[in-house]
């Protein structure tokens, strides 16, 4: 079976190419992902937004600025392709503008990406998408412990009489039972919400949280033990991160920024925090090309990609 | 019964102020458009986008661009606050990502708008509107003439399997009898297109049209000419207008721009060579302030709502 | 008397609708604003710019970024709608190039809205306008306790031969005793001055400060403790904050950016470490949309402003 | 005598150097510019703007993107380094904030200027600096010519209660008789105004007008000759150019942008139709580069400097 | 043989995908060219810049916003993908920073291009990549007829004290007898050059040009006859087009822009003007994505880059 | 001997006047820097860049935004135009795309400034620059202590086949001996790298250094003793400051940008806690106008380059 690694950036400078992630072999065909470890799979939907929309955009603009990323990671002394073969199997296919049958159809493409064993990292695409992503998880895998880094709870029960939207995809996961409560965590919460019951309902729906405010408080160390205490126990573990975790100055480019996020610094850590960890499944959502500023925002999902993918290699790799 | 105008430039410099378009009065309450001859209407609604996304800020992008308008237009030589009382009625609901519900509600909001009998101008949002407009246009006034301005045929009969997009428009509109091809006219139509069919297909189904590459050969007065031969004649008349027939030069901010396509200065003759005409609609469509550079698009698009504007003060004030 | 509350984004999406603060009610007519506990009110004003200028555009973009702030403030515990009756003013008038004449605009106008016992949360406009509305707030209620967060001391006597600019309106307003040192402080000074004696006009001239050097070595809560121990005692209180206070990676979109700033989330702390004083009255300016990338400096002007309130709804509803 | 010129771009290359414009030497005393025959003058003053501001950075903004320019120009047949010793004088001092004092400011600094005996290009600065300018060159030259390219007439008789702006400057001048209306005409008026009386004001005071319109019909020729029948007489000629004069899509960086206006190729057209004349100075206005997009205004406001430059090397030469 | 095509737009909306041009088969092997009638190759280079720097971002850049392209040409009447077997080989190999090291490799490279049979169609790249792609072209078809669409014309002798840079590429490939002079034509030179010899040298090496400013005049038609008299006859023939031939309006987006260009129109009429003629090559050179403005010079370079395949795609199929 | 200073802001405000830095006395002739005690260099050489382009543009951007520096340094106490007298030499020449020709132009420009006497602050251009530098450095000082603050080690031994490019200069200047190792001290490196290797380089090499993430977690001084303790001694000391030490969000404008850096905060920190140590040069490198947003990174340059100023102030006045 094939190791599928980049392509070599002392032979072709890192500017050139065809613009997969990292320049990695593009296999297209379901079946070859069983010849790697993990895959990067774009879900280029965004319908689910309520505010700004374009994140049909993000994996093109995330495989796009992921070309400076190199093989070895110094923090976590891994390199990912010597543990990991790795390929970018292109875009899940979506309807733009219809939610439902989208959300079928990628409930569908996921599970048989997930059904050749490969790893998958899906590269979204709005929020909205978490939850077919999480149907296919835990038709697989059993209710997993959601690992879920975000401004917003995404708990809202309905939007504009009742509708499914990019706030509502972990409070269907949880009445689905696609998530178990008692081994989740949401870390990042902030900015005004509708009324107080929008600060109570993850703790109401047996989530653990730690709001922004507390992890600059109290340090990423904290949400850190949070995390591991909560999910780092035996069972399947998935890891959701919205880029607007992040402050709007280093992630403009997405739907609803909220001020007083995450620094990258402290993105950097709390995902580094977590090696160890094994996943069976990532999603890095809402990167909004249209309204990033310098790709900072596409630069910045790219290395929290490569990160998830580091977690990966060092979970493969198992204890050093 | 009161004459709206907006406030006054010399006392409130045209930089302050609430962004209304041109500062008209803000009239919410659909029975107060009584008052007015006509209204400007935001309709943001993007849902049906096929490729970039964003229209639904367009009327707000429009409003903040239209400040520096003034009340003469020397060519047409009419005052548009002299000859119309003008308000601005703010924007219709919709349901950002489903678009039936959308389309009903706004088929349903724009009936009560055309029920007090002030003469609307929509912005839009994607082409995608313009069918619930329609329906609600005919529903009043019986099947229009449309002389639609675009870049694109819109005719086509679903994507995706069937689907509604800003694509299928007049195709869905022709089907319900909302409009009378025999007086219809299609201008600016250009580009790559799916096969030899989408050229025919405008004439097929009974429309006139001149390609942007006929207007540019043979000029604008062709254009106007040929309007109205076939929208110029007894019977309710409605105008569309898709930002997408001018070049991307001169409207980047757009979902799906086509290179060779009209100038401003050609896009102001054509509407100004209609001057006499009346209109029961108007609807300026696929505006998306995030795609805009330097505001030129929503500029433009404020300009060419201005023109709108001033055929209606033209054909109320009658002939010369 | 009617509560005024912004439109229900569950029936309109909060892209939707004309763009005044936060959606509120625009009660353009001063005597309406008796019937709210705090007004919105724009200063756009621009010509005491010594460097960039354009904060005349201030508040629409700060409107204009308001649209996804929400009514419950978690970390205050409290609901601004539910405390207060909150409206739009709209702008005061003023006259472009000419600074005497606009400040004396500027105070009339101010002391109208003063009169109807509102409190005032005042968008610029450059800094020069805290002079003139000083003026109508002292004529009220007396010499103030300034909270003045900035990068500059704004303390110059004259610039250019003894031209009032921006750099000189607390130097005025002392010297007008509009202003009371001895319960005054400067919050985040920093950069190159002009020589030694810049660092050392504050103290001489009574007032309290702590500068961004200062606060980054001993945090936020000292400059709370410093505010609260200098203005936290009777009297009327006035707070005036300079967006250039932030870094210029937090605010680009400003006249005169300093390295070395504060981050937005300091910022945020600084303001809720106030929570329980109450305001006469606010200013928030030097947000300058054309110098903004991505709208980063005006959404999180907007969030200071949602802050501001935030205060004036905690003061208002007394002890928890 | 020194013959000025710039420096070898085969030595250094043209992104290298100080930005003075084309990299000429920098002249800043003004007894020195005798050694000149034309010089360029930077006259950063735009408190005068009444929508839009920014024009102080005008000069610095056509400075930078001037390095392309090349010494001979195809068209007109001429080195302008081989008829014209060139130089850049820096910047005329002023008092942002301060009309009437920079008015007075310039027109001294104008005044000592012309003294030399060179000719002066100036770049604004709003379109208010063109007033003292005048004042300057009539007083040394007599009443003028003016040949002015706009899309406002600039002939407002004041704003908000009779207050000198950028758009009054030329009816101050008439006023003052600095310009002589039978020999002067003004080319590229458009966009609606306040009234009627806007679009007969330019005829009623004795000036000749094409407007954009009329050019875009009957062709730049048509307004190359009618500049040369009114102003290509005896006595002293002066050219004020304001870069609205281009359509927003090649000048979108100034003030108040107009739609429908002349295109680059049009500008270039008209400027190379009046070779042969020449002029007691020039003046290019209004470049904003805050609102620039890609820098094209600045690019295109440096090349249509070098066309007057040319112009004046032409007329030096005499006829060939 | 496998006929190669797009994905299907239906099954996989137009935002979706790896990102090769018009989403055609990445075939990355240079023997599997012999698949195809034609292939895109990038040819990231750009060292020889003397300006601006950046067009090894060109090739990326094209392909991204090549999405929107559509199988059949109105204009010409034909379908490109049933006329031409279409593929993306990636770009050639080059060693940033060292001009003739990367000369010699893209030589190299493009030879086994050529010998696969394929017609290949370039993306640069500065346009010194022309010399070794001429070398290659003219090593396989001998001394080609030139048709050079360019605001420059690319034959000085050489820059700083001699060296090769995008300044030189055509004289060398004269000197090399590389191209015909009496069948090579240059259209669209314009702007201030160095001196009068500039103008006189592509006559004077037996060129023939049309200058921009002639084409403005004369029309394209006339353009399109020059090079049909010209270039149409017997024997090789290679189109070389340099973004910078557009107006900066059109193509802010390039190294060296000058005003005065062609308009979008004017460039799409020229290359259709051609249609029958058969090219041995193309090249697409001078798009630098860091200073493009909204896309727009991208997708006009697709679009351009799609009707060089249209050409091929007529030849093929021959007369109608 | 002269004393050289800016231009007075109070008679010149910012905006205005010739881009020198700080306004200084442009000193093109290399003889009259003995005039001066610190002279800003521009060094506009790119060619050295791997993957994004345009630092040569660095100096002009650099000086663009340096208008708003001021006197006097409050942090340091010091009066930078009353210890120093300050000049812009302007730049060097270069061979834009000559590498090897650049590098022995640079080293022999530099010699010829430092036989002045003068002390140089060089503004890159890529950080290839630095080896001549270095080498023109060591022949008049010997070897130097290399104080690096930056992301990337740049100690490569060759790319594409042992090529030098801005990957490689500190390797070369080691290995000819420009610089003292056990002296030498790099601050700030991560990210992603090739492989272990060259994490633990700097150490076999004999360097010291701290990387960012050790940075972060163990704060400022530590970097600023580690600095001290190695560079601190006697014998010359050389500083060398590339932009991407920062993080993106504060230097977007760069050419292989790393997140997760420095903070502007922390940047200030560190230089300002060298105070007391004197250099024999500076340089500041890899600002690219380009990619810069909102200017913020050509100002953080700016500031930075002011810090360097303000060290050797400090160094010249002695110990207060």
């Amino acid at each position: 079976m094939p190791h599928h690694r980049p392509v070599d950036a002392m032979a072709y400078p890192r500017f050139e190419g065809i613009r997969t992630f990292m320049r990695l072999p593009h296999l297209a065909e379901v079946e070859r992902l069983r010849e790697a470890d993990l895959a990067i799979v774009g879900v280029p939907f965004d319908t689910g937004a309520t505010y700004r929309v374009g994140a049909r955009f993000g994996p093109a603009g995330i495989r796009n600025e992921s070309m400076l990323l190199r093989p070895y990671h110094p923090e976590l002394a891994v390199d990912v392709h010597a543990e990991l073969s790795l390929v970018d199997h292109g875009d899940l296919p979506v309807t733009p503008g219809y939610l439902p049958e989208s959300h079928a159809q990628i409930a569908e493409a996921a599970a048989g990406v997930l059904a050749t064993g490969v790893t998958p990292l899906f590269l979204g695409g709005d929020h909205s998408v978490s939850l077919p992503l999480l149907r296919a998880v835990a038709a697989r895998h059993g209710p997993v412990a959601l690992v879920h880094v975000d401004a917003h709870a995404d708990l809202w029960p309905g939007y504009y009489g009742g509708k499914d939207t990019h706030g509502t995809p972990f409070r269907r996961a949880l009445e689905e039972g696609l998530i178990d409560p008692e081994r989740s965590v949401q870390i990042g919460l902030r900015g005004p919400v509708y009324d107080a019951d929008d600060v109570e309902v993850s703790e109401r729906l047996g989530l653990a949280s730690l709001s922004a405010d507390a992890l600059h408080r109290r340090g990423v160390d904290a949400a850190v033990e949070l995390v591991r205490k909560r999910a780092g126990g035996p069972g399947p573990r998935y890891l959701s991160f919205d880029i607007d975790a992040l402050d709007p100055v280093y992630a403009p480019g997405t739907g609803t920024p909220e001020v007083g996020g995450l620094t990258s610094v402290q993105a950097l850590r709390l995902l580094r925090g977590l090696a160890g960890l094994d996943f069976v499944g990532f999603d890095l959502v809402e990167v909004m090309p249209a309204y990033d500023v310098g790709a900072v925002t596409q630069l910045l999902a790219a290395n929290l990609a490569y990160e998830m993918i580091a977690l990966a290699a060092v979970a493969k790799r198992g204890p050093a």
